[in-house]
């Protein structure tokens, strides 16, 4: 057998190996360390190398298109055929790529995004001093040097000319002026005063994005269209409950609704007091903001009672709210400046996802594309520029770590990814900061879950399989469960487990969603495989493991090359809008085209979800790379009985 | 000499008389009592009764056109020259007469005032139930609603859609709509959503005149044009001082402004409050308010600085305010109800003035017409249908009270009229409430100064005669003084006097007030006695004795029967406004029709402010009717050194 000269960089070793021996035990040999938490399996893409020479590929999952052109190759499913050159990329970048690269690759996006169509206008004026003789009152002689400068008819709030009488005279009559020459409101005018100082005024904007977790915000100039500051924060309503459901119950509580109301403002307030000491921006400078959410929140924003979200038939007060005042809000910024909180299309898909549609594109693609915001709710839209079908899939909050034993959300002390060793069974974890495990995150439990499935610690059927000859099983104290690590491992002394239970809330919440997207699918009578994009949202699904998702079944069975995953595509929407009213106008005519199912009126989204509570899916012909792993690893054991057809 | 039979009625009684005895000679022959307190000099009219048959008048002063005309004559000025029939009127006739029919004569205003231009409109609604195939938000389901009613486009403001939920469950998708179909502001519309609720809906406005000193208001029907309840309170903020100035002052304090603001918002809360006792009408019931006011107090109910108003050039930040929504104002009203404050002309004229024009029809009489309102300050209004000139008069309070040693304001113990004895300088006075009295309000100083001047107690350089031989004048702690009730007839214990200070303060404010007459008709090329109409507003001008305040050479000196009192004209005026937006219209068109003269940069006001510091007047020969009077008396004593030349 031919052996072959294998040179490992950056260290620069050479070894020989011969012909069908793998990179990873070429690497080996080199008395170098490989990552194989899947235990060599191709499953976890954590042994990608670089390799350039006489080598072939067995597998390549988890790597992207732009990985192999790069020359990336999974160490232990490549077979050294000839003389090569192995790079080793640094850890930090295999971090890198894993998590940004990849999972947050981002579609393109115009940022920044500079138009001449966000509507406000800042300038200096200069006014004629009154005297004796010109006893014109400030409000008159502002107006008629307004009308001088171009712009007739302005419309003064009161709030502006509580404060002008000082600012004209501290200016000596040539004062700063911003207005709003149009809005989404009133894109014909009149235009609005919305400040008057001594001081120069930069028009500068807010886009925030109100998840029921997380709210998160842009502070863009408006002209430049440049991001100066982004701030996120947890909602401070979580207080109040995790979920929406619970947030609507609370509100219907005495006081329960302004309590949440102001929560939500504490927590703008927060980002705007970060924001302001990262950039001295002061809130009162903000002088137009634009909002998404979903829609209860965007409620609770507004102050609107959103009990009869959920009482049958759904109705929410509002889907298309019209653009209020800060002031008359309560959002501390410019108390005159509009704020536009976008269009909803109903109950359960609110703006935050037509500004995801925006941004993302859906509605200008001749592609046939899902998308799909996984937040504390799963909202997907399918279609294409010519139509848009959506519906809401009650997930529960399983994959915010909530209704899971050690789940947490992902915050530092978080499992993220889990491997698990197919012959061992024993876990390799990342933790969230680097420190100690604390709990597991959504990203922590899919992953978890699919290596539990695919190495066969868990069936079809989501049943922990005591009988496996490991320590890691073990019936527990809410019934069987994997521990993923030991108490001595741990930030708080305790296992961290996945139980029984833990297993049945993810396998409901992920077979929520894939039912979603057939009842999508079917509604409008094409395949689920048909679909030539899938783009994913939400900051959740930034960090989301395709490979694994499509192991359990939550996201369909697609080649790589479909899945983007596009991070905060609510904000990138909202920002849009912030700065283009056409952009704006798109949005609304993208909300106006999603036709809405609403699922609990429809059966046949019963019977997809009861399909879907396998592993991956009852037929699992829908899942063909899946079927393969799991056909692999089932040589060894049973498959479930009549899991094909139950 | 003849004898003539006299039947004095109701009594019966019969006395006989001679040709030349007096009426009030016939009286007191037959026992009874006829009040004379200005000595029998046909001064104070309070002997005016009826006869029929041989008299002839003498005199007549104090008697209309329409007392001559019911037989009434001055028992003191009429002789004796045949039988006749004297009836002597109730003393609360007198009462009636002399304060209400003839001070308050009201000018031919349209009360109740029915217009179909308010502008609001409210009916009711029936909407289709909303189902899970029909899951429209609620307000995109109104919209509809009352698009198919008639009313496309209705703007629907956040307040509204916070209660929108509720409001259309509790109705059964049946609520009542109030509408404001157009405003001043907007006459194109379109339509704003009011109110909402399952209750029905009376379109109710409020009509609001905030005076430096009371507050006042009218709670009226917009649809019938009924006014339904009046009340009136003084205005809080007199606790931080008694005219703009000293609100102005202390509006630049710390928190002063927002003091004041508040203060005023309570004022008129205490005002809803008696009217909800009265009526059962919540102020979330009133729906539409119109405000007018001096110029300090619109911008202090704004919550507008002040400051700028009270140093030269003298300008206001506003003159012609915008409507604003009650809810931004803080007026305790329904927070969507626009709140219009009418226009103003100048820092020292306000709306109260413009709305008091409207009122008293000056801007469209063929007549040259005088209309004064003297409140705290003095504000006058001289023109036709085809100009109008205003000025304001810096009179300083003394016409309410203060800066007079027992100065007060027009409440239960001020004494309200006064008649001097001119044989004993001994007085009789009034008093509001009819107890004993505590001070001397506005009314009661012009009518004691008059009388001090004709019978000779001061003279016409307003110095008090020491050298009299009466008890009642005195070198008192602040100089000469004239005490007009003794320490045993008071509330206080203590006399109540008028002191040499007392006179130069109300004959500086006298003095202010002529001096704008005479600078007004100067500047027009008029002279004084081609007035053909004076009306005088304002509360203090339904008190007001015009004979008095003429001999003071407060007033012109014109016939009586060119005086007009028309009570509260800013409230009358602002009452309009509510209910017809032509009347609106024709305001806005008075205010700019008004040009406005600042005195203070006018030379010739303070020459004519020195000639007027004289009783009445350096040049007496501009008010022939005192003249002839003080003549008459001033044969008992030398005239003032070069009085008439000074």
């Amino acid at each position: 057998m031919a052996t072959h000269k294998v040179v490992i960089q950056p260290s620069g070793l050479t070894v020989e190996a011969a012909t069908g021996a793998l990179v990873s035990e070429a690497i080996q040999q080199a008395g170098l360390e490989v990552a194989q938490p899947c235990g060599g399996q191709g499953r976890c893409g954590r042994c990608a190398v670089q390799v350039e020479g006489g080598a072939r590929r067995r597998s390549s999952l988890r790597l992207s298109s732009e990985d192999l052109q790069a020359g990336y190759a999974l160490a232990c499913q490549t077979v050294i055929e000839g003389d090569l050159t192995i790079t080793i990329p640094e850890q930090e970048k295999i971090e890198r790529r894993m998590v940004t690269d990849k999972a947050a690759a981002r579609i393109g996006l115009p940022f920044p995004y500079s138009s001449d169509l966000q509507g406000v206008h800042a300038f200096r004026l200069s006014l004629p001093e009154p005297n004796l003789q010109d006893n014109t009152d400030d409000l008159t002689r502002l107006s008629n040097g307004l009308t001088l400068a171009g712009y007739p008819h302005v419309e003064v709030p009161l709030g502006m000319v509580r404060h002008m009488g000082e600012a004209l005279r501290q200016s000596e009559w040539t004062p700063w002026v911003a207005l709003e020459l149009r809005s989404w409101s009133r894109p014909e005018g009149p235009p609005r005063l919305l400040d008057l100082r001594a001081e120069p005024i930069e028009p500068l904007g807010l886009a925030i994005d109100i998840g029921t977790t997380t709210v998160s915000a842009h502070l863009v100039n408006l002209s430049s269209g440049e991001v100066i500051e982004t701030a996120a924060e947890y909602n401070g309503q979580i207080a109040f409950g995790e979920d929406v459901i619970s947030r609507i119950i609370y509100a219907s509580k005495n006081d329960g609704l302004s309590s949440l109301t102001q929560r939500l403002q504490q927590t703008i307030e927060l980002l705007l007091d970060r924001i302001q000491k990262r950039t001295g921006v002061g809130g009162d400078q903000i002088l137009k903001a634009v909002v998404a959410g979903n829609t209860t929140m965007i409620h609770l924003f507004l102050g609107i009672p959103p009990a009869p979200i959920r009482v049958a038939p759904y109705i929410p007060t509002v889907n298309l709210p019209a653009v209020y005042l800060a002031g008359e809000i309560g959002l501390p910024i410019n108390p005159q400046a509009v704020v536009d909180c976008l269009p909803g299309v109903a109950s359960y898909v609110g703006s935050d996802i037509s500004a995801g549609a925006l941004a993302c594109d859906i509605a200008t693609t001749d592609h046939l594309t899902l998308f799909i915001d996984v937040g504390t709710n799963g909202e997907i839209v399918l279609g294409t520029r010519d139509w848009l079908i959506t519906c809401a899939c009650s997930a529960g909050p399983a994959f915010e770590g909530a209704g899971v034993v050690d789940g947490m959300r992902a915050t530092e002390g978080a499992i993220e990814e889990v491997w698990v060793n197919s012959t061992t069974y024993e876990p390799t974890y990342r933790v969230i900061g680097g420190g100690k495990p604390r709990g597991i995150c959504g990203s922590g439990l899919i992953s978890l879950l699919a290596e539990l499935f695919v190495t066969g610690v868990v069936d079809r059927a989501g049943a922990v399989k005591l009988e496996l000859d490991s320590r890691r099983v073990r019936q527990g104290d809410h019934g069987p469960e994997y521990v993923v690590a030991w108490a001595a491992e741990t930030e708080t002394g305790r296992d961290i487990v996945l139980t029984k239970v833990d297993v049945d809330n993810l396998m409901r919440a992920k077979a929520a969603i894939y039912a979603g997207f057939t009842v999508l699918a079917a509604s409008v009578g094409v395949s689920l495989s048909d679909v030539e994009q899938v783009l994913v949202g939400g900051s959740f699904g930034k960090y989301i493991n395709v490979e694994k998702a499509v192991q359990i079944g939550l996201l369909p069975d697609l080649p790589w090359e479909r899945f983007r995953f596009l991070g905060n595509t609510s904000l990138q929407g909202t920002y849009m809008a912030l700065l283009s009213l056409d952009q704006r106008q798109l949005l609304a005519q993208v909300a106006r085209q999603m036709t809405y199912i609403e699922l609990s009126a429809d059966n046949s989204f019963y019977e997809a979800f009861t399909a879907a509570m396998f592993l991956p899916h009852t037929e699992i012909a829908r899942f063909p790379s899946v079927a393969e792993i799991w056909e692999h690893n089932s040589a060894r054991e049973p498959a479930p009985g009549g899991a094909t057809n139950p």
